[in-house]
C-alpha cells in the first residue's frame, strides 16, 4: 500500500463544525489494518432521517443490501457502522449474518430497533467478515462518542486513500444557519455509478427522507457520477445522507419536498459538498499525479457528451499520455470514436489547458508544440473536446494512470 | 519503445510458404523510424478478389475510409501498401490527398486501376503523412517483389510491437492444396471491434470477392474480435483477407458461395489462421507478461457471456492482479457486477487455471492459497467464470496490465 500522500492533495482543509444531533467515535478494531482505526460509529439523535444510492453493480455486497431494504422501511436512522479493512462483498450467507450481527451489537449499544442501523463496509472482497469483532467495540464507542472527530472519522474509513476527505458547508435555512458536513473515501474502483466507495453526509436540518432522497439522487449525477479514476464499478459503493433536524429547534422550517423554494441555498450548498468531496476522490484516485477534467461540447445531447467524456476518461491510452505529460490529442481522437455517440471526424476541436491543438478535423496549424508541453506540465489538466454538432455539454473528472496505480494494485491483496 | 520481445512471443514460428500470384517487397522509407522497414507492398495477379472488416470508430483513418469506397467498387484487387510510423488518422483533407497520392504512385507502379490499389497505416494518429515519400520507393519495390519475404513483410507493418507475427495453413480445395497465409500487427489500442489495428491474409484459393467477405465476417468474430488489450478501440483496425485464385490452374473449384460444402475445411483452415494471429496479438500486448483467457459460462446467452468476459478482460483491477500473480477474484466479482448483465452473485463461481477459489457467491471452503498462488506465476492464466444460469459461453484473450504498459504509452509519442 502507497503511504506517501497524493501530490493533488487540497492544501486548505476546513476545520469540520459541529452537527447538531451527530457524535462520532472510531477504532482500531483490527478488522485488517495494523496500528490503525478501521471503525466509524456515527450516533445520530431520535428522528433523524436517512437517503441513499448505491451502486448498480448486480453483485453488491452484503452492507448495500442491508441499507436498501432498510431504507424501504421508513428512511429514519439512529447509527452508522463503517469498517474499512474487508469489504463484506461476495461472502454469501455469512456476509449476510455479519451484517445482522453488526446491526444487532450496534442497536443493543444504542438501544435502537436495528432497522434504524445502517452500515458500510470497505476493503477487500471476498473475505468473510468477522463480525464478532465488533462486539464490545460497538459498545464504548457508543460511549466514547462525541460531536467532534470529523478528520478521525475521515481517517477510519480509508483504504488506499492517501488523505482522509472532508468538506463542510453553512447555510441559511429560514431563520436558522444549518451545517452540511460530508466524508468520503475513494481511491480505487472508482466508477460511475456511483463513484466514490463510501460517502456520508450529516446535517441538522429538517429535511423529510422523501425530499432528502431526491436532494442525494439529483445531487449524485454531475458529483460522484462524473468522476471516474478507472471505469471499474465497486460492489460497495454507497453514498448516504442523514438529516437530524436539530436546526428546527433554532427556527428551520421543517421540509418535505425538495423542490419547497425555501430549500434553494441549502441545495446549492449540499451539491457544493458533494462536488467538493467528489473532486478530492478524483484528486486521490490511486497512483494520480494529475488531477483530468474531460469537457465535451457541442454534442448532440448531454447524455452523449456524458458517454463521450466517459471514453476519455477512461482510455488508458490517453491516461497514459497524461502521465508522460504528452498532449497526445490522437488518442483523444480514439476515445471520441470508440464511445459510439454521434461524432463528425471532421468537426472536431481537441483543446489541452486552454491550447487549441486540433480543429475542423486537423492538427490546428498555429499550434505550438513548446507551449502545449510546457502546459501539461501543470498538476491539472483540461482536455476540452468540440464536437460541433449541438448544444449537448459535460464535464467529468479523472486523474492519469501512472506506474503507481499498477504497483498499489499489483500487491493489494498479498 | 520497448526493444525486448514479449516473454510470450511464441517459440515455434511457422516457415512461410509461397502463396501462388502474391509477391511482396518492403523497404524503409523514413516515415517515422529511423534504420528498420516502414513500408510493405504486396503485389497480386490479375483476378484477385478482396474483402474487408475495419474499425467500427466514429473518427476512422483516411486509409479505412478508402479501402471502404473501394471495396464496395467490385472487390478486385492487384496492391497492398502498408506504412507504419504514422496512422494517417485525423490529418483532415490531407489525409485524403495522401491516400489518393499514394494508390497513384502505386497505380502507375503496377500498372493498375486506382481502385485496385488497398492502403493501411498504422502509428502516430493526427500527424500530416508525407506520401510524396511514397514516389520512387513503390516503383522500385515493384520491381524487386519477390515471392517469399513474410518475415520480413509482417516486420515492417510493426509499431510497439515486440515480434512479427504471421500464421500459415495448407488445407485441400478440390483436387488442389491451397495456402492461407496470414500477418497481424497489434500490441496497444486494440480492442474490439475489432482487435487488431492491422492483419492481411492471402491464399491462392479461387474465392468470389462476396464469399470471401461472408468468410472474414463470420471468421472475425471469435477471433480478432475477442481479443482486447485495453479497451481502446484504434481508428484504423483494417483486416483484409486476397484471394488470387492461381490454385484454379491446379484444379481447386471456383467457389463463389461460403456455403458452399466443398469450402468446409478451408474455412476450418482460414479460422485457425485469424485465431492463431489474434492470439500472437494478445501475447504481444503493450507490456504483457501474462496471456490470460477469460471463460464465462452458464450466461443467459453468448452475447451476455461476451460482455461479461469483455468486462473482466478490460478491468484494470483485475489486469494489475494478473500482473501481481495475485488470484484476486474479488476483482472478477466486482467486473462481473458492472457488467450489467443478468448475474446472480450467490451462484457465481471463479477458477483460476482449473483450480475453483469461490462457488455458491462466497469463498470455496477448499480452496488452497498456496496452490493458487504456484498456478498464478504461469504466464497463461485462464480465468473461469460460471453463472449458473443458462447455457451462454464465450471465449475472449487479453493481457495483464504492467508498469511497462505505462511505460510505453506514456513516452510513445515524445
Amino acid at each position: 500500500m502507497s503511504t506517501a500522500v497524493s501530490p493533488l492533495a487540497p492544501t486548505d482543509v476546513p476545520d469540520m463544525p459541529v452537527v447538531d444531533g451527530v457524535k462520532l467515535a472510531t477504532a482500531a478494531a483490527g478488522i485488517r489494518y495494523k496500528g490503525r482505526t478501521d471503525v466509524l460509529l456515527a450516533m445520530m439523535d431520535p428522528g433523524t432521517t436517512v437517503a441513499g444510492v448505491f451502486t448498480k453493480s448486480k453483485c453488491p455486497s452484503a452492507p448495500v443490501e442491508w441499507c436498501r431494504s432498510k431504507l424501504s422501511g421508513g428512511g429514519k436512522a439512529r447509527a452508522l457502522v463503517v469498517n474499512s479493512g474487508n469489504a463484506n462483498a461476495f461472502t454469501g450467507k455469512s456476509g449476510r449474518q455479519a451484517t445482522a450481527l453488526t446491526a444487532q451489537i450496534a442497536a443493543k449499544a444504542l438501544r435502537c430497533g436495528v432497522g434504524e442501523v445502517f452500515l458500510a463496509s470497505t476493503g477487500v472482497i471476498g473475505e468473510p467478515l468477522d463480525a464478532t469483532k465488533f462486539d464490545g467495540v460497538l459498545g464504548s464507542l457508543a460511549e466514547q462518542a462525541v460531536s467532534g472527530e470529523w478528520m478521525e472519522a475521515a481517517r477510519a474509513i480509508m483504504t488506499t486513500d492517501t488523505f482522509p476527505k472532508v468538506a463542510t458547508a453553512r447555510v441559511k435555512l429560514g431563520k436558522a444557519t444549518v451545517t452540511i458536513n460530508g466524508m468520503a473515501k475513494g481511491a480505487g474502483m472508482i466508477a460511475p455509478d456511483m463513484a466514490t466507495m463510501l460517502s456520508f453526509i450529516f446535517t441538522d436540518a429538517p429535511i423529510s427522507a422523501g425530499a432528502l432522497q431526491s436532494l442525494l439522487k439529483a445531487g449524485v449525477d454531475d458529483t460522484f457520477n462524473a468522476v471516474t479514476i478507472d471505469g471499474d464499478t465497486s460492489t460497495s459503493d454507497t453514498l448516504l445522507a442523514f438529516a437530524t433536524g436539530a436546526a428546527a429547534a433554532h427556527g428551520a422550517p421543517k421540509i418535505s419536498r425538495a423542490s419547497d423554494p425555501r430549500l434553494k441555498a441549502f441545495t446549492k450548498a449540499f451539491h457544493a459538498v458533494l462536488a467538493d468531496l467528489a473532486e478530492q476522490v478524483a484528486r486521490d484516485g490511486e497512483g494520480a499525479r494529475k488531477l483530468v477534467e474531460i469537457v465535451v461540447e457541442g454534442a448532440t445531447t448531454k447524455a452523449s457528451a456524458r458517454r463521450i467524456a466517459m471514453s476519455i476518461a477512461n482510455s488508458p491510452l490517453v491516461k497514459t499520455a497524461i502521465a508522460g505529460e504528452d498532449a497526445n490529442w490522437g488518442r483523444v481522437v480514439m476515445a471520441v470514436g470508440k464511445a459510439g455517440e454521434p461524432a463528425n471526424r471532421d468537426k472536431l476541436a481537441i483543446s489541452f489547458n486552454g491550447i487549441r491543438v486540433a480543429k475542423s478535423g486537423a492538427r490546428d496549424p498555429s499550434y505550438d508544440e513548446a507551449e502545449v508541453s510546457a502546459a501539461m506540465k501543470n498538476p491539472k489538466i483540461q482536455i476540452k473536446v468540440g464536437l460541433g454538432l449541438g448544444k449537448g455539454r459535460d464535464r467529468v473528472l479523472t486523474c492519469d494512470l501512472t506506474k503507481e496505480y499498477v504497483a498499489i494494485n499489483g500487491d493489494y491483496r498479498s
